[in-house]
């Protein structure tokens, strides 16, 4: 799709921009029209978008669960800059760096942004000699890939990682990574999911056993990476036309990545095979998987668990446990053709390629160890008998999860209002020269909120009822409080259950200098059944 | 100061980041060292830092305090992206449009980090066609800034601003504004400031009467900006000499804008000069002030304000009422040369620039009303009749609001931890064959997690009373759940507050398939004051 298909076309005057030109940097994309106006568009960068009303109370709702999990989990927060020295991020993420957007070099140092939370993290730990720490962050990472609508990739977007760094019992962290996948999705409302899991140990000692030599071991994980999208015989065919594989090794390989099923089934299978236990990498990682049995046991999330030797994961830095989780609730909608037509027309979303809830298979969440990071920046920064800080992490993919979650509310006709609004101070009267009450509504507002009651009224001086109602219903306030002419002139409020249920209700008459304690008790039986309903409709129930 | 003075040399194998620089571009300020090795520099990128520990912990609670008052006056909150194209941002900041980050051009369109969350709100209300909204939004922008230590001037910093966008009575949502800020800056503990508010029709009625020509109006308009840092001597002598005033109109805008006092005061002195009411422009302001001295007596809040003339602020797009809130209460510490020295041989700041929490005086908060902006998105976008969508606003200081509550918090000595963990699983037994009870007590976190409580365990087989009584500690866990050797065996689990002055109490022995609810009652006993520490200190109760 060209770059400006669905943008709005933006026309100002050419002087302005041609002096912001010089002084921001010329516009090279801003065309003239024919009347020798400046064209710009009105539309967000390619692969990134706004968010805002329901989507973006769901995707809050989603940041908020997560958070405590985390925190029930000993999880710390920290935040680091969007972007990092370019020399960081150089050389951690294989053939994907050329994806890492770069800032401008405008005098000073070279830098990049983030292209994930997972390597800020390490440089993070290492630069402050951190010793052990269990730390979450939720932030965006940035990613120069083509958008695609059908698979809600874009180039802006969060990721909400939990990792784990420190010297520990073997597998102990991994197992609680997979635990904490289990607890976020489920109390996310998502139940329909597997967790893949592989051991780069193991799928190096099987790369060796084949015959990859050592310096080939990395770009033919990469093409075993490819089994979730491409068949086998293509990418048996990249391994020998374009890594310069044998057939032999290829199909060696073939035989072992085809493997899955349940941890104990695959690993009694590998542990049986005399050539791979007798591989002495593989080895240590099945030692490796048996103590996870244990454990994952013990948490009672065995059920949940694939043992796929086709997992390999593209990054460089993994060392051992590898895992993506992936659901068969496919987001992928049924009417995605309608929806795309949609975000053409609508004004909301003027880019379908930045329509992130068409969103394809494929994993909500996924992670691994990885032992060497800190270590690499701990060792270069001279400290050359640095402690190996090793690590563990996982991240959860907001925008598919997003999808999944938005998808169900839609099936449920539900209405999530962006706006918190409890009460809404209304004025009634009549006649030509009433005053409206606007001073006197402020000061009744001002004192709802210094009990810290969200509350709303009419920015207008003279307000008819119907205005004031329905700017009421607009914002989803369950009670009013309304000055009537001569009732507030006699020191009164009257206080109103909304809704098509009260309209008949008058309401209740109060002294206005103790009118916050009836507003309490009427918002309190509002909210007597103690359900919040973004809370039920994110957990699904 | 020089780029890497503070900065933490980094040596790694030549080969890997050769290879990195192919691919992410070469890392221009890496030096080879004597030795052949590349050096990076272990560091974020100048002005900016990261934030954990402790200060986080503020730094959310901030968050959380003005995102709650947002809400209160019906705030919806949206997320825009942190790069725009380069065009939106084009012609909007004056001067200081050269402090603005360009991405580089990788092909495909021109953008820039956003400079504030102003634009890109006005972007999105005319993009999306949206008569009205209160909107909030949290979230950083970045500025080419001199970093400056002294000041809290960062390149990369949050802004928590609040706007509401549509036509309305005159000062009715601006009064709202101010309102904002004195409960805002209250909820947070800080009571001793004052709103500094000048009129922008006002300020550009006496450039006129004082013989300003229209197009030099927003220059000296500049230099009036500058009346808060320099004396009134630099700022004539500016007009003056690089601004092509007379002698006769420098002197005339003097007279008035040394003018300050209350709104009343200041109001009536304006009122009562013929040269000044009979101007349009300043008429139409004087016009809003009488409005606005009405609302705000209505929330009690005129006790705040300072109409003070020599308010100007910087940007461009500012049409009526502008405001900055300063405190007397600067966070400059008494031993800012100790906590120099300290952030420049510490781990944690390695940077002493970074180090955010040596505020000046400075404003923590500012706003103004900008009625155009929107108008000049929308109209240019071919709407040639787009009804015009006055906005007003106002935006958080985060980083000098929170200097001066981490300066509270220390003078407390309060201990405020970054982790949330109630309950520290643990297990007692002894000799040398025994298994340690690692899988229970993972079962037993399991079910605590299960329950939503936080809670740890050492990730440790065997693991000695006296570690795990220290990584509780550490943690800040109030409970443990202990699983004795032979009393786990027989179904018990021994529940135990934590903390020196119950050294001697060894707890209570339940039965380990319904230890939760013992668990929820020891908890709820020790919260039973119901004061939550961090929010007490926030609030500074």
């Amino acid at each position: 799709m060209a770059e400006q298909d669905t943008a709005a076309a933006v026309k100002i005057d050419a002087a302005a921009p041609a002096a912001a030109g010089a002084a921001a940097g010329a516009p090279a994309h801003s065309k003239k029209s024919k009347k020798g106006k400046l064209q710009v568009s009105l539309k967000t960068p390619k692969g990134t978008k706004d968010w805002s009303d329901t989507d973006m109370v769901i995707r809050e709702a989603i940041f908020s669960t997560l958070s405590a999990l985390f925190k029930k989990h000993g999880g710390q927060t920290i935040d680091t800059p969007v972007f990092e020295l370019r020399e960081i991020l150089a050389s951690k993420y294989g053939e994907d760096s050329k994806l890492i957007y770069n800032l401008e070099d405008q005098g000073g140092e070279l830098t990049s942004l983030r292209y994930d939370l997972t390597v800020p993290f390490a440089r993070f730990v290492a630069m402050n000699n951190i010793q052990n720490i269990k730390r979450y962050h939720i932030a965006k990472v940035y990613r120069r890939d083509q958008p695609a609508m059908t698979k809600g990739r874009m180039r802006e977007f969060y990721q909400c990682d939990f990792d784990v760094a420190g010297q520990y019992e073997t597998m102990v962290p991994d197992a609680e990574m997979l635990d904490i996948a289990v607890e976020g999705l489920t109390s996310l409302g998502i139940h329909d999911f597997k967790i893949k899991l592989n051991h780069r140990k193991i799928l190096d000692g099987i790369f060796k056993v084949a015959g990859v030599a050592d310096e080939d071991v990395r770009r033919i994980s990469s093409a075993v990476d490819k089994l979730d999208k491409s068949p086998w015989d293509a990418v048996r065919a990249e391994m020998i036309d374009e890594k310069g594989q044998t057939p032999e090794t290829a199909d060696k390989i073939g035989e072992y990545v085809k493997l899955n099923g349940s941890l104990r089934d695959v690993y009694n299978k590998l542990k049986e095979d005399a050539v791979i236990s007798g591989n002495e990498l593989a080895a240590q990682g099945l030692t490796e998987i048996e103590d996870l049995m244990t454990y994952t046991e013990a948490f009672g999330i065995d059920n949940y668990i694939s043992f796929d030797l086709s997992l390999a994961r593209g990054l460089d830095y993994y060392t051992g446990l590898i895992y993506e989780i992936v659901t068969a609730a496919s987001a992928a909608p049924a009417n995605a053709a309608e929806l795309k037509k949609k975000a053409q027309h609508g004004n909301k979303d003027k880019n379908p390629d930045d329509a992130s809830e068409y969103v394809g298979v494929g994993s909500i969440a996924a992670g691994g160890r990885y032992d060497n990071l800190v270590n690499m920046f701990a060792q270069a920064s001279g400290k050359k008998k640095a402690a190996q800080i090793p690590c563990v992490g996982i991240s959860f993919g907001v925008e598919r999860i997003f999808s999944i979650i938005k998808q169900r509310i839609a099936a449920q006709a539900a209405d999530v209002k962006p706006i918190y609004t409890q009460v809404y101070v209304m004025a009634f009267g009549g006649g030509k020269d009433w005053t409206g009450y606007l001073p006197e509504r402020m000061k009744v507002a001002k004192q709802l909120w210094d009990a810290g009651i969200e509350t709303e009224y009419v920015y207008k001086a003279k307000a008819n009822p119907r205005k004031q109602f329905e700017a009421a219903e607009k914002a989803g306030a369950p009670l009013a409080v309304i000055l009537g002419k001569e009732e507030y002139a006699d020191g009164k409020l009257r206080i109103k259950r909304l809704g098509p249920e009260f309209a008949d209700d008058d309401g209740e008459l109060v002294d206005a200098d103790k009118f916050i304690d009836t507003v309490r008790e009427k918002l309190a039986q509002v909210h007597e059944d103690g359900v919040n309903e973004v809370t039920r409709l994110i957990r699904g129930l």
